[in-house]
């Protein structure tokens, strides 16, 4: 793995026991949360570089390039850290206009109404439409 | 503890193995994130009931009813889950127009410039001002 000698600023994010971070992807133009993801110091080193999100998966246990399959990158304008240094926070272009894998716009589509959630945003794609190039 | 029998909306939370979730706390009008923190099934339950944010402190392991001491509360307009259930959002009125302990708007005030974390946001007011009532 290439060095991240240098890289200061990936080691004033306070890592968890695991070496990962959570990360809100917010849309950059609307301000709607789209999703919260993890990053290593890899994934985040990665995204500050290339410009687009890159996530580490916990259930695949491997680097994630946020829409390699589906297309739907995150272009990244922007990456803030809080307080503590323990979640980082991505201003990002969402392509195609769907963050979550079931086809919604963002991942937050249900709504706490009464005694339940609401599925309060539509599909805008069926999810075996949206990864039918790799099945 | 009172029970929360009934409110099967609390298990439909993917709570985490200490039986916490993440919210993020979301200004309403602005669209800003402001800060990440921690619920038990309680404090979600008394989010839900009274309107205002109520957490879990980790750090104090006790309820933490956000603004009590600084008078910084949050009115609660919406409570959101993710796809997964992990990740809990919540669209809040900001009083006090401060959401962080260090006196910033919100935690997120530093964001990534080349190689390091630069401070982007202005405190608003004094921390020491902020807590003074309780010192």
């Amino acid at each position: 793995m290439e060095s991240i000698a240098g890289s200061e600023w990936i080691e004033d994010v306070s890592w968890d026991d695991n070496g990962l971070v959570p990360a809100i992807a917010q849309d950059q133009e609307s301000g709607r949360a789209l999703m919260v993801a993890w990053m290593n110091r890899e994934a985040l080193r990665l995204t500050a570089q290339s410009g687009y999100a890159v996530y580490w998966s916990r259930s695949r246990r491997c680097l994630w390039h946020k829409g390699e399959e589906s297309g739907h990158r995150q272009k990244v304008g922007e990456i803030r850290l809080d307080c503590d240094g323990d979640v980082v926070l991505l201003q990002v272009e969402q392509q195609g206009g769907i963050a979550c894998h079931t086809g919604h716009a963002r991942c937050f589509y249900r709504t706490l109404e009464g005694d339940g959630w609401v599925e309060s945003e539509q599909v805008l794609k069926d999810p075996a439409e949206i990864y039918a190039s790799k099945e």
